[in-house]
């Protein structure tokens, strides 16, 4: 019997309840040795569009196979659809309300079913208020236990799949125009403007009134200044080395960032 | 060799300090490949009822067998007892405070057991301050592995086990009168009313001055509404769609809440 | 095939984003049935000295063998080395920044190696900004699956190992004078004194303006009330019974404690 594949979770739940222990709980009652994967449960509550990114960040990292649980949920109980997706890194279930995204924005969805089939939920049956243990934790079980994808369910339209609207970003004269999709613990402003935009050897980020310049890493600026660098997942983030780039700048989420190259002089 | 069985944690360590992480230890040092699972190390410090209400909400998700060691524990090092508890789904483990109040008030004690068998303890011996690394998590990996509850203790009388005084509860006229045992991460108030206790098609629940809808989802009233409904757990809840009825109602744990069945007009 | 060792996870990175989640996936890509064990990821940003603390809080409590991943790396992409040092206990991977002073002040190394054979570290490159991800994380697997410390890296001299410095800690006439390590979440002053430097069987340990006297355990006081006690790690730490003694004392990190003996009278 091959031992099962990697199963990650992602919700908004928090770890003040026990919301993502009964998770774990329908997850062990379908494949007890099964090592769940927190990913984060902080996602600010019903906040989607912060799940989509964190997800897209985490799941180029795992292997291939993972099955990814991911639950902000607000529509739980209406006619949103619970869904599972295959992708050519893995799988990703949880509710069709555009948590995913980020992630088919990389990796394109191979095949999607609607999550139908009762056998495959909690006790066959499925409260209105959390399909995350009725359905989405089970159906994530299976498929990481080896059940193929058109047995948990039926196929829907690749193209019925719900995507949340992108962010602002366009090309200018001399760069780009982007905005900032997420904040960090460490207080760092992530981009929606890929490194690999970056076409002169110099390069600085304009936010607010403030010119960042570009660097490699934190350590190239003197502490407490703030630099701009291609952070770990790719994206152009602005950091203050051994500080917060956030509470320098108090920037938030959306506020437009421009990368401009500067010319050789 | 059969696998271990599932062990849970739950405590009120919370997540900055490492007890946690030396309770997995001494866990690992008995049952190396045994995945503990954390139900939440966020209850409030020495809140004895708030851990055996999150207990009792999570231990029903879990496999038969399961072990769930509980510890929240300020009577530590005096004379309250170390116990395992035998109940129908599996094990009970921690200090004899009333943690498993909710729990025993769901699934009856079978058997129970006094934790003197140094034996089965982390190096025969125990810090005054620190039974949860001691002697909760080593004996709970030790019944994981496949121990019998005669041989990590000696028998005590199940009536003396203690138990949490129970919040008010009592039949009126046209309903229920309770009280909210429990706030969820999204501001929901959790009322010890059990779903079943709805003896009409129509119902509301009044909390201070206000009169909320029975529904049967969230999604059931429009964005920003209060709302009445069977909870995940089976339990009645008030919720705001969209927002937190906490913020809403200023609600706390213990405040009155009536359930009011509502005749065909 | 042998199961993997055990390996745990200590980092500043917090539970909001998923970069925690990004080294368990690097983790699963070499050893996919390897439970990452976390001790906490809530040191605070960039705070060398609360993880050594804490790592060596907790790494006395797994079995031998054990291969420990601590990642506080305020310096990452510098000229600071990544190692591995092997102490009798099991391994330590992570930044050479002083991150295991503690344990090394416990544990002295045996063996250390520079983390540069690219071999062991994801898809044979490393971000200049998350080593945790691109090599701590996957060299600890590796020691984990059985590598040995020569094949990971370049053996470095035991004497060129960062060690912070140490808190004041000297002995007077009728004591010793420390001051404060760390602080736990009930709110414990925990102070570099070990308590196996009590020579009296009475004592009292002097802080600000309170003469707090030795105890046994923190129910050997009434609720409410000031004791000082040997904790569940070995160090002399003040508490107050239900209650915190860092709210009631004002206290911080690096504040003097004195330990006195009390002659019999």
């Amino acid at each position: 019997m091959p031992k099962a594949a990697i199963l990650t979770l992602l919700t908004d739940f928090g770890d003040r309840d026990v919301y993502v222990g009964a998770m774990k709980g329908a997850i062990a009652c379908i494949a007890p040795h099964l090592n769940a994967i927190d990913l984060t449960h902080h996602i600010p509550p019903q906040d989607i569009a912060a799940a989509s990114y964190q997800l897209a960040t985490a799941y180029r990292y795992f292997p291939r196979g993972t099955v990814h649980v991911a639950v902000v949920d607000p529509g739980v109980g209406t006619s949103r659809l619970p869904v599972a997706i295959a992708i050519s890194e893995g799988f990703l279930v949880g509710p069709d309300n555009g948590i995913f995204s980020g992630v088919l924005a990389r990796s394109p969805a191979i095949a999607a079913v609607e999550l139908d089939k009762l056998k495959y939920w909690r006790d066959r049956a499925a409260s209105t208020t959390f399909h995350g243990r009725d359905i989405f934790a089970p159906v994530g079980a299976h498929l990481a236990a080896g059940a193929t994808l058109d047995r948990v369910g039926t196929p829907v339209e690749l193209d019925t799949l719900q995507l949340l609207p992108q962010l602002p970003l366009e090309q200018t004269d001399g760069g780009w125009i982007g905005s900032i999709q997420a904040i960090d613990r460490f207080g760092n402003l992530i981009a929606n403007l890929a490194g690999e935009r970056i076409e002169s050897s110099s390069w600085v980020v304009i936010i607010g009134n403030e010119r960042v310049p570009g660097c490699r890493t934190y350590g190239d600026r003197p502490a407490g200044e703030l630099l701009a660098l291609v952070g770990s997942d790719g994206w152009i983030e602005i950091a203050v080395n051994g500080g917060s780039a956030r509470d320098r700048l108090h920037a938030r989420r959306g506020d437009l960032v421009e990368l401009r190259f500067v010319p050789p002089s």
